[in-house]
């Protein structure tokens, strides 16, 4: 549903699986009936309109915002995002159950809560949170501010900068985020009914829903409900105490040299955050253990060696946060691993989607199904059609969009993006942009297929494909480099919105929720998180002062990663340090190597290969999000050992307590920083011998 | 059993209610038989040379070892030592059980495990560990060293000042810790079959011992083990993290100020310390919440009050630990509520003792029972004696030892002491000495006797008793505070050995073990506790240099408090600062009106009234272990409102392993102190302000 693109494969892909599982676990409500419409045959379906309720899009708005300062922590922190489906659907029921059982008691209650407006929540939530990873505030966007830029020697005039301010930041998501949506949807008929394809975040999602709405599915809910409030406000106090100790650099928990200060130096140290515990417990064990792999072998091995080579491979007075000295190895060698392994994925899903559709066409009168989606959403179809799909197909069938209007949208919309983005970006050219909307629709659909049958989104790809291919022709002397930031945004923007329609049309099919609904949804969430993401992002931004800068709290490590892929597009290799472009090689061709094995020893054994994506990312941060996510594997491990069932229930509750406390906390956090209020402790790690000195000079 | 004298009516009482508690639980072994001893009526009982065992030496060695490190501990951080019987026994248990399934396995096992060589190892163990609490390590025989003399002003001549030594400690400990035994030995058919006396703490440890060798017993004893083992290594660890942060004064997480700068200056935080978290579990509310109620009464209340009164009530130009200023408030005051609640229980206690012998002499043909004792070890009695009671008696009364070897022996050994000591105190007279050896074996009856009515030892009493007359007959130009503490320590051994005797000899009584055996593993068990407590005592005195100084790791509070009483019993009370005297008699009079309300009111509302004697122990030390303290009462709160029974069979397990586990590491942590390792890392904590300026000192 949610596909974030760099975190996509890791993250993302390992949310869905565990969404899948809780799903799967939830299915157990079901009570061995084989049929889930039947259950449901008493329910009336409302019509598309009674779907859309108003209390379904407050509530919509208020996980909105927590959910964009989730995602806008993670975004600034490490760029990892799971999936947060799970929480969203579990709050989401939450509320609105909690709400109408008060008004039934007041005997207030108008319109019982269906399953069908829990589809239409959990789609707007997901859609305005959603722009908070798309809109590239930790990425593209962010990558064209000051602060990212003067980390680099290369391209940091005034014609490559754009400083980030509310105003253009709404303006910009509003132009472009729309148009995704318009573009695929005629195609809905065809990916959900004609192609069946699976897509296994919608799926595992409607599973979620449909179960909640169930007698017993209700009863587990609640108490999963009651596992992640508890850790909820554990993990927001444990970030209110944490707080306490903060005063000044290097000070606090986030700072606890857990495995002594020369681990510390080298960025090996627990820091006791609890979000990325719980993303952890999300995230499938290889994700986590890849990301341990790459950590030690970029921190515990590779920069140490390239540090001994200092004043040799380049020059000794450097900065530390110069890409000329260390740091460059760091980003150019984890961009490397990224495109590489991006490229492989992006043929592989290419051929994919392409044999895909190659068999469709070829069988499409026969209606039999995809090879690849022998799932439970589509059993083997016989040539009747079973109760549930023949319901569901009926339901999706009887309210239309007509094709007229999508493709009248698109091109208003389109029109109306073209004329006003230049103004924007004087960088980027109206001709660049057409360009960019003629393509778009292809790659939407691309990627919208890919996503049904792998729960890959590989928006990011696109993204980048955008930013070497815009970058190269606006060329270096016309601000090329903030050209192809820009285009990234506008192709990411409209790709990674397909197939998170396309994903909820699934969702929708399943619960019977309208495609009409599920369209308005997607489009009212779309343009709640074009302003709640630019404000919360805002906020942040005014809040921490050091935002984006390496080492600090929130070091947006992708900004930096995006706004050199768009200097290597533009400049060429020549900012590279000594050595540098040959190790990038060597990964990028061992980010393609290791797939490619992969995918030939079988799934059992690729789960004992590290992915290098993952790894790629602590090459530039650190360890020390790779422990807090080990130690959050190894947390679900014990638990999975003493208590499979329990931990399979609420393992995910738990750990999107324990996520979403402490992503909330950041907004008191910041506005205690806005308010100017410092905390009043710094615990601080001093060594023996400094140590010493300070308490002489604190004796003096 | 071990009765701890200052920490015995809050820590031992407390750690009694929970052992009974564990037994009663475990008692659920016995599956509805009423009849323990016939359950056990198949297994043969080993003569009294049989049950005394190598190995049951070896591993009572070994658990000495264990135990005399933690109550050292203890003895020198707040003096609270809690009842450490279940963990004894399930060690003990689990040592001997392990070593004798080897063997079987080996086929070479000659002697199968029997209750009685448990009872052995049990009584041997607490026997050893006994002499940590009563050689006053942490009281009397620290008290007279220089380190604590240079606290106060007066008496810190060479003439009232002996530092310890390991060869007169050890010489000490053995010419007095055995006459206590052949004290009692005579009265222990009157005292246990006659008078049927409970004695709480042995009968628990009884039905402990018996339930661990029933086949249910077994098996949940294996699982509190495996609990034990798991907070044992938590615990360990914890302590060996924690070491890591603790280079320099004030670093670490023992300094961490939890509530903030403020409340930390008031000794108001939480330590982590796994010690006090486990004793918090082990003591009942009461006893926590009265330790918090005095911790915010004096440090919340009246220092910050009378520290406003510097320069008025007291010299503002007095160093911090001067007892002329405010330490000497804090320490006065704490001393004046121990004595009153002491003085009322002793009172109290004497007229139990006395009523209770009176009914006992008046009815005695008539084999009545005492009106107290209607518990469950001794059920409403008809004429005809129980089946359990008939063998019981029947084997405690088969071994037998004379009379004239207990009156010889104690006659030998009072001579040997009164010829020895004096050389070792000079300033303690051989006639002093003789005048204790007289009065002491009514005094240890009294107290054997009122601990098997009540399970409250009053050994600290009695030695304070003797401060006071001994150290006033001496005179203050004779050395009388030394003389003081050196008959405190002299009464104290006595009385306590012979109370802790007794309880053995019921528990030998219900498990079938031989007085015999039980004599001997007693003696065995002082032997070991008179070499192996200097020693350890010697390796913290060598290892931590501020032991004893107030702030410190290790203050050591009642070395102070004693050697003040001695102070105050020789010099009068000229010593102390302004008002110091008026609010001394103010809680003198409060500690015994509020234990005269607590009798008043009945048990039940007594519940709702602090015990004065546990609010003094903070009056000196802070809040911090009380904070501890009370984390532990709180988790297992909460445990027991999840789930009483699980709480309530392996909550003293946890505790035990939580207090083992940081107790042994002391060992390691006090041998790397000696070989000058010292931590690396430094965890400080300091002002927002302050931060600033270090960092400033450390940038330049």
């Amino acid at each position: 549903m949610d596909t974030h693109g760099e975190g996509k494969k890791d993250g993302d892909h390992g949310a869905t699986v565990s969404a899948e599982e809780a799903a799967a676990d939830q299915k157990k409500g079901f009570t061995e009936t084989s049929s889930v419409e039947e259950i449901f045959a008493s329910k009336a379906v409302p019509t598309w309109q009674k779907q859309l309720t108003l209390r379904a899009f407050v509530v919509s708005f208020v996980l909105g915002i927590l959910f964009t300062f989730i995602v806008m922590k993670l975004n600034l922190t490490t760029g990892i995002i799971p999936s947060l489906n799970v929480s969203a659907g579990l709050l989401g029921f939450f509320f609105v159950k909690t709400w109408t059982k008060l008004l039934e008691k007041a005997g207030m209650l108008r319109q019982p809560f269906t399953r069908q407006e829990n589809t239409v929540i959990q789609t707007c939530v997901v859609a305005s949170s959603g722009i908070a990873f798309s809109g590239g505030f930790g990425s593209y966007l962010f990558g064209m501010s000051e602060v990212v830029a003067k980390q680099s020697t290369e391209a940091n005039n005034a014609q490559n900068i754009k400083n980030p301010t509310l105003g253009w930041m709404i303006g910009f998501l509003f132009v472009v985020s729309f148009l995704g949506l318009f573009s695929v949807v005629p195609l809905r008929k065809i990916m959900v009914i004609d192609f069946k394809l699976i897509y296994p975040s919608g799926t595992a999602t409607a599973h979620l829903i449909n179960s909640f709405h169930t007698p017993q599915g209700a009863k587990l809910a609640k108490k999963q409900v009651s596992a992640l409030g508890k850790f909820f406000s554990f993990s927001f106090f444990w970030g209110f105490f944490q707080w306490f100790f903060t005063a000044g650099d290097g000070c606090g928990f986030v700072n606890f040299p857990t495995f002594g200060l020369k681990a510390y130096d080298n960025r090996f140290y627990f820091d006791f955050s609890a979000t990325y515990v719980g993303v952890g417990m999300i995230c499938p064990y290889l994700i986590n253990i890849s990301l341990l792999v790459g950590a030690i072998l970029s921190w515990g091995i590779m920069w140490p060696l390239i540090d001994a080579k200092k004043g040799s491979w380049y020059p000794a007075e450097l900065s530390s946060s110069s890409l000329h000295g260390l740091q460059g190895y760091r980003v150019f060698i984890a961009i490397a691993m990224i495109l590489g392994d991006g490229l492989y994925n992006f043929f592989k899903v290419l051929g994919h989607t392409l044999c895909g559709l190659y068999h469709q066409l070829q069988n499409k009168d026969s209606a039999s199904v995809l090879s690849v989606s022998d799932d439970r959403s589509s059993p083997v179809m016989p040539p009747s059609l079973s109760y549930d799909d023949q319901r569901r197909t009926q339901l999706f069938l009887k309210d239309q969009i007509p094709t007229w209007f999508a493709i009248a949208g698109y091109v208003t919309i389109a029109i109306i993006s073209a004329a006003t983005l230049p103004h924007i970006f004087p960088q980027l050219k109206w001709y660049y942009i057409v360009v960019i909307y003629i393509t778009a629709p292809t790659l939407a659909f691309c990627n919208a297929y890919g996503c049904g049958l792998t729960d890959w989104s590989l928006a990011s790809t696109y993204g980048k494909l955008a930013i070497f291919t815009i970058g190269a022709w606006a060329g270096a002397s016309h601000g090329g480099v903030l050209a192809g930031l820009a285009a990234c945004g506008v192709m990411m923007n409209i790709v990674s919105t397909a197939s998170d329609l396309m994903q909820d049309f699934k969702t929708g099919y399943m619960t019977l929720a309208s495609p009409r609904s599920m369209f308005v949804s997607q489009v009212i969430g779309t343009a709640m998180g074009c302003i709640i993401s630019p404000c919360v992002f805002w906020l942040f931004y005014k809040a921490f002062k050091d935002l984006g800068s390496p080492g600090s709290e929130y070091p947006a490590p992708y900004a930096l990663v995006y706004r050199n892929m768009s200097i290597l597009g533009v400049e060429g290799f020549s900012s590279l340090p000594k050595h540098c472009l040959t190790l990038c090689y060597a990964f990028f061709a061992a980010a393609i190597v290791i797939n490619g094995i992969r995918d030939l020893v079988g799934k059992k054994r690729a789960n004992f290969i590290p992915l290098p994506m993952a790894m790629a990312i602590p090459f530039y941060l650190g360890a020390y999000f790779a422990i807090d996510m080990c130690v959050g594997s190894l947390i679900l491990f014990v638990w999975q050992k003493t208590n499979r069932a329990k931990a399979d229930a609420f393992g995910p509750a738990v750990a999107s307590g324990l996520i979403c406390g402490d992503g909330i906390w950041t907004l008191p956090s910041s506005i205690l920083a806005l308010a100017g209020v410092n905390p009043p402790i710094c615990m601080k790690f001093l060594s023996s011998g400094m140590n010493a000195k300070v308490d002489d000079f604190l004796a003096s």
